[in-house]
């Protein structure tokens, strides 16, 4: 387990913290501006797309994204910068065009895509010129088995015909939004993990309404795009809008799930710390019977259990990323699970905790945390509750264990 | 130590259990319309209108308030009712004219209220004509202590003149909130806890600037008037608007918290109970990997755990209003304290474990489910942080040991 | 719900205290002395011989059993004397004859047992003449479901033969233990919860041997009569010795558990608060980085923590005791289940924090802690695990809510 | 930062676990019983000697040094050999002459002893023919503030006369314990940390008497020789017997304390490792309720913990390994108190679980649980209890981000 960061690696992170320091906090202000009071809605706010102008110059573009069509860069070098980003989780993953859901919907295209599909949509996704939607949880069944998922697609010739409903798809209240990559059942007769499909659908295709935005908390993440709720009602796409062939669905939503965990935990990690320092700050300032609560018995409990524990969240994920990196997505299972499982509740706490340092000020839109807090919240259900990967992890532990004990027989 | 519920009090509590099951919970889902798609701003909506006339119409008003002016209940007696109240928490303590922090401003204006600021402000309060606002927070200091107090009130010939800043003044944004209860410093110079003074402030005062209303984890809380900053810019009131006398602002503070800290604690274990419901409905008929969530392990061991700590908290609640009603909010010290630490957590422990049982429903709207937790989350911080009343109790409990080992001595 | 303290229970909490600082108190240490340095074992020691003489003298005796045979106090009556005696939980108790095993054993004998069984051996057991052992559970099998018991009860003529094995026999190591009340299954081929008959064993029955004692923690509880592990190989006794009728087994043990529990209860209530006494001492005396830990905020938390859980906890003990007075032990079943899942945990959770303000002589023999924590810890697994009665808790609740929302519908 | 296993570890971890497997393994049934019924006492049981022997002969001893007296290896080549020797706890590190104290002793008399101090105590130490105390920690003050320290180190000519009471001597019951290094304060006048001295005391001299070992729970640990109350009446011993120089104790206890810790810290997580084991197994044979516990969603739960827990755990460890072998014990210091805050507490939360998977035999002799956890246990206390760690590192943080706000500003 090597997680050296060598001159390359220290060039990105370089790079990426002064883009940050000199562009992405110094515009945090106005950007929240035009989201609150200006009420900007839904697409990029001028702000952001200044930024993105500038990301792009700078190089820190698509980081994310492996290979040819990105930065190149592996899991571990992007988990360092995508922690970075993370310190400014509302403005910089989008301004270096490294947000959910893009990014997930990018890498299935560029992994799964055919030439077609990528000339048509990648290529403006990786521009930034448009954003895409991922339509796969359902409001009727438990999607954190994807086997349940009740979206039909039936072939008539050579279209598909798509009838059902999806919601927290992530992004499709902004218009800018073109494409949304949808799963369902194009075979109810085949085997358990072949009957699902991913499909493209454009926002325009006629049948296909986003019906309204979902609030997380009170939040409707405009600037985000939002979370839709999407009807689809006789929607017909080209059977060539198959995302690689009949039947893989399954199979793309596990490819797709691994990175997105990990991308998601970095930043959380960031956003971590920016959530230690905001509570530093305030605990230095703040005096409450006759001493700065930084000298409370307390409150260093809390700055102290947030390191500790933030320590070694950091290291499983650079582990998890090590290990995506040198034995693959799949060879590294069970940490993409314990990450996954470990970091929510880690960062909640956190936040927990500064914003109980901070009073009123912490659940008010006056410091970024109730608004962390409620992102970070969702992920404890989001790609799976916790619940089910814990049982999951369970299960391969004890299969493990059961191997161990019969090898030693 | 007798909580039986004698004829008298089952009549109020049927009474109100069948205003709850008649009126209140069919109109939720209006309610909820008017202030979602309808975007009903801050005002009495018509169906909280219409719910007003009848609670007053079955005599269900003003319970929460004893001696003449209210109903006369004991707080033992009232406990039921409000924990009632609290499983519909945004309708049906508005709806009875008994929600916050109009009750604890009416009760301190039936206390130490003058008989013309009785006539001219507590009516139309007990009436349900106006709505009121108590501004005692600051954003500059930590206000947990209220001797840190920095609003200035100085006396100049029959008037008082007033400067600073308040925050978190429930209610302030509904244009009915016609009077405010300031609190602010008039003797800097005396002794602690006579410096300062309560000092009433109508809203149409020129100098008094409602300035903008503060979200909790992004509600605005509109239909409760939302939660004002309030700036103070050489704002002259008479000095007959002072409550009590010139030094009894510290002292009116602790008498309106007791009763105030009580009325949240047996709200939120109502809205506890009603958390418990959705889970176990949620539970009951959600399916994930072949079974109901109802017979899976860890969703059981969540439902028995808010069992455990739901019955607990009632009868330490319960505990706190007969000690209230029988040595005095004085004598009650400890417990009030107690319940202030250990409803918030618990309940938020519960909704946080009932958000979780419905995946993307339990954080938004289609649940009330996150907006409980906004609102009780507050608790741990509004009228003190949990850390300060812990402090507290636990320099009481020193002292009580300290005097018995000596006594044995 | 009344908890009302009336005059005789006031003179019965009085007469218990007086006995406990005139006797109990000062007897602790040579009583610590006697089992420690002078390796006393297994019978009652001369110090607890005089506490028993003692109490007896003062009516303080068998205060635990209900009707004829006992003091005839309520179930709620006695909480506040139990609780008293669980202060100086390892003397009090056995000095009152009110120390389990003997209290259920009694019960049952006074509750099922024939004439002839009651002179043989309730009356030795209610004059502290003799001690008693309860055979439940098994090493083999779940013993949380008694429907797993595999010990068999053959009948042969006038005889029952009895094979199999027990383990964690309180008392059995003291030879004074005269009497085992044993259960096991008469009939396996009958309805699940009719199998199992308990059946009265003298100590000297050929065939029984006392293996070994088990250790919790290191201790060896000699001072108790230990834990014996029971090797039942071709055991005779009269078909007499049948406590009820062939079949009654399961129903003894659930009739037994209910008191049982909730005594545990109690006494660990009382161990709580001499925990907090201990607790609050140390850190009034102790030092460190200049201030006495009592002054220090983390310190100040544990104490504040320990005061609100008691409260709560008691209450709900004292609900549960009125509960089983009014409506029986059947009726008070989920108040049973709610203070055998919330007593163990809250009370080692305070043990916790008392050790660790003790530093060393926390987990030594120069505090009761360790001890006391070793033996609360047993109580999360004895008489069933958490889990089992979680789950058990939780259904009840999805039931009462199927109902109540099958009542609305 | 690079965890990488070279050829070389990977061979030394080889070895270890050959040497566990083939010898310790099997052996630890009949140290139990030599330890347990036959009643072994204070010094190395026959089995003990044996594989002393056999370690010695692999070239498994004194891996814990550094340098020249010792293997060589780094602190992360150790930590993995550690670990292993942490499977079985009781056994493996004093078979491999790798047990806490002697550790300590042996790199301070390594580090700071004289040659003539080398010959006479480290040469034996490091055959293993005696071993040694520490007598450090004192009844009557917080130790974990070392400037507390209160035993009295007067010069009289060359000789160094000691007063003053230790206790928590691990090993000090031993009559192999040959010699003791103690603290105590040479110049009281002297600035804080240059009062204190570290003294070799020889077990014989006169003066001091080993007065009474102390229990852990219910457990004397004479299978590691006790923990020791010492008694220093008048101890005269020749000023030479000074390490390093008067009033370097501070420095050396500092120096001392930073392998220490993390040798704890590995040993434990591969004690975790075993508990997660046997809970493994337990689980799954264990039938309740008609179905294995291993296929019950709370038990899942509970060992899904366990790994997400202890892969970070291990990883914070390695860290802090690595940081101690690239940038020294200093730079590590924060690393160093985060494992030794986080460790005890995680370990001891997966013993808990373990401890319950099995029941009654969770908390007896007949698991290893029990004893792993009062082990672990003290560790929340000895060397400086979690709070003073938390706080001081709590410090550092705030620190940290003073530095680094000022230098933005």
């Amino acid at each position: 387990m090597d997680f050296t960061i060598d001159a390359a690696t220290q060039d990105w992170i370089d790079r990426t913290r002064a883009f940050l320091g000199e562009e992405i906090h110094p515009a945090e202000a106005d950007f929240a501006r035009e989201c609150g009071e200006l009420g900007w809605h839904w697409t990029a706010s001028p702000t952001l797309r200044r930024l993105q102008a500038e990301a792009r110059s700078r190089g820190l573009w698509n980081l994310f994204l492996p290979g040819e069509h990105g930065a190149g860069l592996t899991n571990l070098q992007y988990a360092h910068l995508a922690e970075l980003s993370g310190r400014a989780i509302e403005l910089a993953p989008p301004a270096m065009n490294c947000a959910a859901p893009d990014t997930g919907n990018m890498e299935v295209l560029a992994q799964f895509g055919s030439p077609e599909q990528q000339e048509q949509w990648l290529e403006p996704l990786l521009a930034g010129e448009i954003r895409s939607g991922f339509a796969m949880t359902e409001p009727a069944v438990a999607s954190s088995d994807a086997t349940n998922i009740e979206m039909t697609m039936r072939r008539e010739g050579d279209e598909i015909v798509i009838d059902g409903r999806k919601w927290w798809t992530t992004g499709a209240m902004n218009p800018d939004c073109q494409i949304f990559i949808v799963m369902g059942k194009t075979d109810p007769g085949a085997e358990r993990h072949r009957q699902q499909s991913m499909v493209l659908v454009p926002r325009d295709t006629p049948g296909l309404t986003v019906q309204r935005g979902l609030t997380v908390f009170g939040y409707d993440d405009h600037d985000h795009g939002g979370h839709g709720e999407l009807v689809f009602d006789g929607v017909r796409v080209p059977a060539s809008n198959v995302i690689g062939s009949e039947g893989m669905g399954f199979a793309i939503a596990q490819a797709r799930l691994g990175p997105g965990r990990i991308h998601h935990c970095m930043r959380s990690i960031g956003l971590a710390e920016r959530a230690v320092e905001l509570m530093c700050e305030r605990a230095s300032e703040r005096v409450a019977f006759g001493r700065p609560l930084a000298e409370q018995g307390v409150i260093r409990d809390w700055i102290a259990e947030s390191r500790v524990r933030i320590e070694q969240l950091r290291l499983l994920t650079l582990k998890t990323a090590w290990l995506m990196d040198t034995v693959g997505n799949k060879g590294a299972h069970t940490e993409i699970q314990a990450i996954k499982i470990a970091t929510p509740r880690t960062v909640e706490w956190i936040l927990d905790k500064a914003m109980q340092v901070h009073g009123g000020g912490g659940v008010s839109s006056d410091t970024p945390l109730a608004r962390m807090f409620a992102g970070i919240r969702t992920l404890r259900w989001a790609d799976g509750p916790d619940e089910v990967h814990k049982n999951a992890l369970a299960k391969a532990e004890l299969k493990r264990h059961a191997a161990r004990s019969s090898g030693q027989a």
